[in-house]
């Protein structure tokens, strides 16, 4: 028996009980309209926490903070973000700055710094101006409507926030996961993304917590993509403040199902508000393939897909090439049998048996013309079934990154 | 004792001695000044053969046709390609195509279908039409000096042909390698390539043959990128006819380490040329990866810097971000130091110890305006190199992919 989950209206990550948030222009950004450059996010109760983080080689300090700071023995309170400067390959002082940061927050919230996280995102390699920290944080002050200030202090290059809220009830208790994300550039995720962080005031077992987030961050941010590449500074954090003052989830029971949904509602909009709001994009560009031999082979010819620069410049061109779809399934390595597959765009079919079928071209170049588009992908070779989110590549995305630096 | 490689003035794919080429136009591609669409290349003795093809799980029925007819027990005359059309993805009438265009090829130059390979490059998706293909393979007249009409009758959207030969003398006799290639859009190669034809007059041992050839694809084709994405047309032959009269390389000797140096020039060559046409490229961009633990490592973190759209994009742009080599180096998930990384533009020293040092930026704006652009990456970690090719990325691969069926 599941339990029905609702949206909240107006939902941000500061939805769920117990949570306040706040931002502040501080000029680490060129200036603009509503542009503000640090956030702060504190829970009015200690929560348990769970996070994923960049699988690259190479990451940002403040990652390797907070990621000490994050484990089923770890209890915290707050994280203070910063958008402009990844404070990345800065050498020794990368570490001395976030742990300021942290430090800065902790005073500003009464908190302590241990309790603290830290991420950052923009530049790559340029040092933190610290002066600014130490001007701006103490002028941040959280508010329980803050959501929308924090969603706006992390963004980059986006368009704009990326917000969303659920709740469902348990025992006439209602539970809510609110979350916030930001993208745009440096998009192919590995076992991370990006910057999201989400909430519940759910009473959740630390364990349970870690496991149900990584198993949504499968199946949401790790099926994004907008350019293959993937960031230093990727981070997905999840905290649980219990405030909703329901019983202990830990998995087995309806309420625990209900988590899990809920979550993976919350991430798998972060995400594909991400992969629509990719640099220079027009469209979302949605992926289903069914019908595979197992549900891995799936995700990751879901996401070979929607990564393909190919397919994302047809799309972008309204080109109902086909063969490019193909090439990319084919690219994922997959078991599968090129006779049998349907593909189909915005539910019209256009291959049939891995053939060409008579289709009407001007229904499906008009198709190709919506706000999302649809690729679907039936390998008709077993009951494995994923999902991939993609945006189309435009001229915007050259002149961006080649005209300035991000 | 090396023994020297010396390069063979205009070489081309028939300056081995005993290979002969030619090419017609038949209507496949649109039609065009210099354009030719059909090619055959014949070798006036049997030959040994080796072969590497396209890893991709959707492949063309031409190249399942032409492996099956590449091994150490098999002996080729004659190679037929077209272009304009890929012949993939048409169902059961592609391998009837394929092996009826070997036919015809054979008919035209009075060896066996058997012993004739084909390969054909073009839009994926649509059948061939063989009625051109009757009409115009027998109107096809192999010369000795008609490589370049079959270098410019396997090209597709390629702004120029791909040719190389050089040579080596061993006990008073020349030896010759030389190749074609063409390549543009769709390459990503993963242990084969798009199309590439390699001859030589030396009198190979078949399996040396192939274990030379796989080691320099490894090196060569293996290590270029222009989109990230997979060909499911990719292959690269090497015929060996023993035409120079010289002994049987096998292995061990000076004349073997001639004969694999001298392919691997010619697939380096040949590589490079189709990173440097890349789709809508203004210039080449060569990565070389040193200090790293092993070779492996530097040949994978190369080639990642080398298929980066944030690196891409910021070479056209002349934007020195070296955060963006930093992070596809990471990308790579390979071993490193941060603290150890030292970045080079074209021999001019960006980065030392993982930091930016101060260093003229006029003038490494200005290196990146350059038709090459060198990016040398030191991990300093141990004593693996590797070296990969890409391009910029540029407004006009948007505009050719979103507005043409390729």
């Amino acid at each position: 028996m599941t339990l029905p989950i609702a949206s909240v209206p107006n939902g941000t990550v500061t939805s769920a009980r117990g949570f306040s948030a706040g931002g502040v222009f501080a000029g680490i950004k060129t200036p603009g309209p509503d542009k503000l450059d640090i956030g702060l996010l504190i829970s009015d109760q200690p929560c348990s926490v769970a996070g994923t983080f960049s699988q690259n080689s190479i990451i940002s300090p403040t990652v390797t903070l907070t990621s000490s700071r994050v484990g089923v023995d770890k209890k915290v309170r707050a994280v203070v973000v910063n958008s402009g400067c990844a404070n990345t390959a800065v050498g020794e002082q990368g570490t001395t700055d976030a742990k300021e940061m942290t430090e800065l927050a902790a005073t500003q919230l009464g908190v302590t710094a241990e309790e603290t996280l830290v991420c950052s995102t923009g530049v790559i390699g340029v040092e933190i101006p610290m002066a600014l920290m130490r001007e701006f944080i103490p002028q941040v002050s959280p508010k329980e409507d803050g959501g929308n200030e924090f969603a706006r202090a992390i963004l980059t290059t986006d368009k704009r926030t990326k917000e969303i809220a659920v709740s469902f009830d348990v025992d006439g208790k209602t539970h809510t996961v609110g979350g916030v994300s930001k993208g745009s550039g440096m998009i192919h995720p590995n076992m991370a993304t990006m910057l999201a962080f989400t909430t519940t005031d759910a009473n959740v077992d630390p364990a349970f917590l870690q496991q149900t987030l990584s198993a949504a961050v499968k199946l949401s941010f790790n099926q994004i993509d907008v350019d293959g590449d993937q960031s230093t500074n990727d981070a997905v954090l999840l905290m649980a403040n219990g405030a909703a003052g329901g019983a202990v989830i830990s998995g087995g029971d309806d309420a625990s199902e209900a988590f899990a949904e809920a979550l993976l509602q919350v991430c798998q909009h972060l995400a594909i508000e991400i992969a629509r709001d990719g640099e220079g994009a027009t469209k979302l560009i949605e992926v289903i393939v069914e019908g595979a031999h197992t549900e891995d082979d799936a995700l990751k010819a879901s996401r070979e897909c929607a990564s393909s620069l190919l397919v994302k410049t047809a799309v972008y061109g309204r080109d109902p090439n086909w063969g490019r779809i193909f090439m990319a399934v084919g690219k994922a390595q997959i078991t599968l049998d090129e006779s049998k597959i349907d593909c189909y765009v915005n539910d019209i079919q256009i291959v049939a048996n891995g053939e060409a079928i008579a289709y009407n071209i001007q229904s499906v170049v008009s198709a190709l013309g919506s706000d999302e588009v649809r690729l679907r992908v039936d390998l008709n070779v077993g009951n494995g079934r994923g999902m991939a989110w993609g945006c189309d590549l435009t001229e915007e995305y050259v002149v961006f990154n080649s005209a300035y630096t991000t």
